[in-house]
């Protein structure tokens, strides 16, 4: 097997770079500028992290890009995608990593709103009025209670295995259903049809023109008064001043945003005080083992790439 | 089938009767105080709700108490069962009811803790500074996470379920394993060693004299300085001001507790502000629609009672 000539910009490798050399010792690891141009990409066959856009259109050597997110916006572009595909070259994302703790983030979300956990700790802090009975009667059993996940990529997968001891109705939306999904699945061109029916509709949308201010004022006002959004796809997916309006009038009654635009949002954003609008700082992907998961999936993709196995997160170009 | 005699001081049929009238037509239905004794209860078949302890051993033409409760410590005691076993009365509880959203409840607390709400939802209500990095830092991935369930009743059997699909290492412990349960199980006395095990020690057990203090300092100390305690049973099964100790001195990391002593807890109580101590108002087996799913509980008991079917939620006397 010849050495490969792997180039890192991953943040926690500049200053840990032995988590990745001494996984792959047989291969030269080469760290990175943080951003912009770097002339050591000359030369190199693999890039993991984000070098720069520019560059990765010029590089003849790289045969391969993977993307140390779950997201990679930034390379989704046809000129990328054509320069790549023109030398033969594969793109991968860290999205494996990623989908496991953001269900489960999604469904620490979607219980906390069921049992009404902010309504306990918010008094807690403030008056500790003990109000119990208050509380009791807004809790809801989720127990058929129906949940629309728009978006079914691999944390919309997870997020069905976890839902399904509760014996939710749980239902799909993406753009080209297959057929074989785990859970009943419609098309997106159906969204306005399901909107008003989802007691939860949970956006795990990522963000391109087709998905960008999906959800405006037209889709909120087809949502119930009584029903819940959540966000945890990105945050230009979402028209946020109609989001404010909606929650503001009571269109619909709560929302969980771990995504908005911008981040970090300015502490003066009229997002953060509005009514009935629950807010955790992008923190869904997030986990005290990512930096080692991140490493270790790039191995393990590693691996696959020199046996010519199909590659984990793979993005067609 | 005859007229039976049903009494109810469930409270919230004093002013809605009709929602147990309109089910039971062929009974009669009386209403009762709603505490101390009641003479109406001389004569009656059932009573369905919490009748006097007292009258309860009096009565000589009670044949089965239905209590409205999960709990039935009022009626735990050995005069009361003695003289319902002599006249072949049965006592059964409400338990089935609450199961549910006790499990749903205990679910979100430990994925809310994973995911650190809490910390989001301060920072929301605080200093908006977008503690991004520190909290995703500080999420943990619940997958291989060590969960010691303390009692296995319907909570503990409904919450594993629950749990399954996040592949946790889930343990009960409980007075008399059968060995036919759905998860390894072990002894209550074998409690201690299992302690210093379990990432997360959740109390679901319920007050009796066996359990009354069951969680003191002794006991915190087997826990580890990263664990988290859990109470979603009764007050009066932990040492109070042990717990608030042992997240002081940083023995536990943290605790989530639904039930204490007193409740309410008074306002200026120490427990309110004890670090890493989250409190919601006793609110586990609450849900919108409580009241209907504990008379129709009933109902389907008393249909089961008629019918000389076996009871739900049957309590050996």
């Amino acid at each position: 097997m010849p050495t490969l000539r792997i180039w890192t910009n991953y943040p926690p490798l500049t200053s840990q770079t032995g988590l990745l050399r001494d996984k792959i010792p047989q291969h030269r690891v080469i760290v990175g500028t943080p951003s912009g141009p770097d002339p050591q990409l000359a030369d190199v066959d693999i890039a993991f992290g984000q070098p720069d856009v520019k560059q990765v259109i010029e590089l003849t050597s790289l045969r391969w890009l993977h993307v140390n997110t779950a997201g990679y916006t930034k390379y989704d572009r046809d000129d990328v995608r054509a320069a790549m595909r023109k030398r033969g070259a594969i793109l991968t994302s860290s999205s494996c990593v990623y989908s496991e703790p953001c269900a489960q983030h999604v469904l620490a979300l979607i219980l906390a709103q069921a049992r009404r956990l902010n309504d306990s700790w918010t008094d807690q802090h403030g008056a500790r009025a003990w109000p119990m009975v208050d509380i009791r009667s807004q809790c809801t059993l989720l127990n058929d209670a129906k949940v629309l996940l728009i978006g079914f990529g691999s944390i919309g997968r997870r997020l069905a295995e976890l839902l399904a001891p509760l014996s939710m109705k749980v239902m799909g939306v993406r753009r080209n259903p297959t057929g074989n999904e785990s859970i009943p699945m419609i098309a997106i061109d159906k969204l306005d049809e399901y909107l008003p029916w989802a007691d939860h509709v949970v956006n795990l949308l990522p963000a391109s023109s087709s998905t960008n201010g999906l959800f405006d004022a037209r889709r909120f006002a087809k949502m119930r008064p009584d029903s819940i959004f959540y966000n945890i796809g990105r945050g230009d997916t979402i028209d946020q001043a109609a989001l404010r309006k909606a929650l503001e009038s009571g269109t619909i009654a709560e929302a969980y945003l771990d995504v908005m635009t911008p981040e970090p949002l300015p502490a003066n954003d009229p997002l953060w005080t509005t009514p009935n609008c629950h807010i955790s700082p992008h923190t869904a992907g997030g986990h005290s083992n990512e930096i080692q998961r991140v490493v270790e999936h790039f191995v393990q993709n590693l691996r696959r790439y020199e046996a010519g196995e199909a590659l984990l997160d793979l993005i067609p170009l």
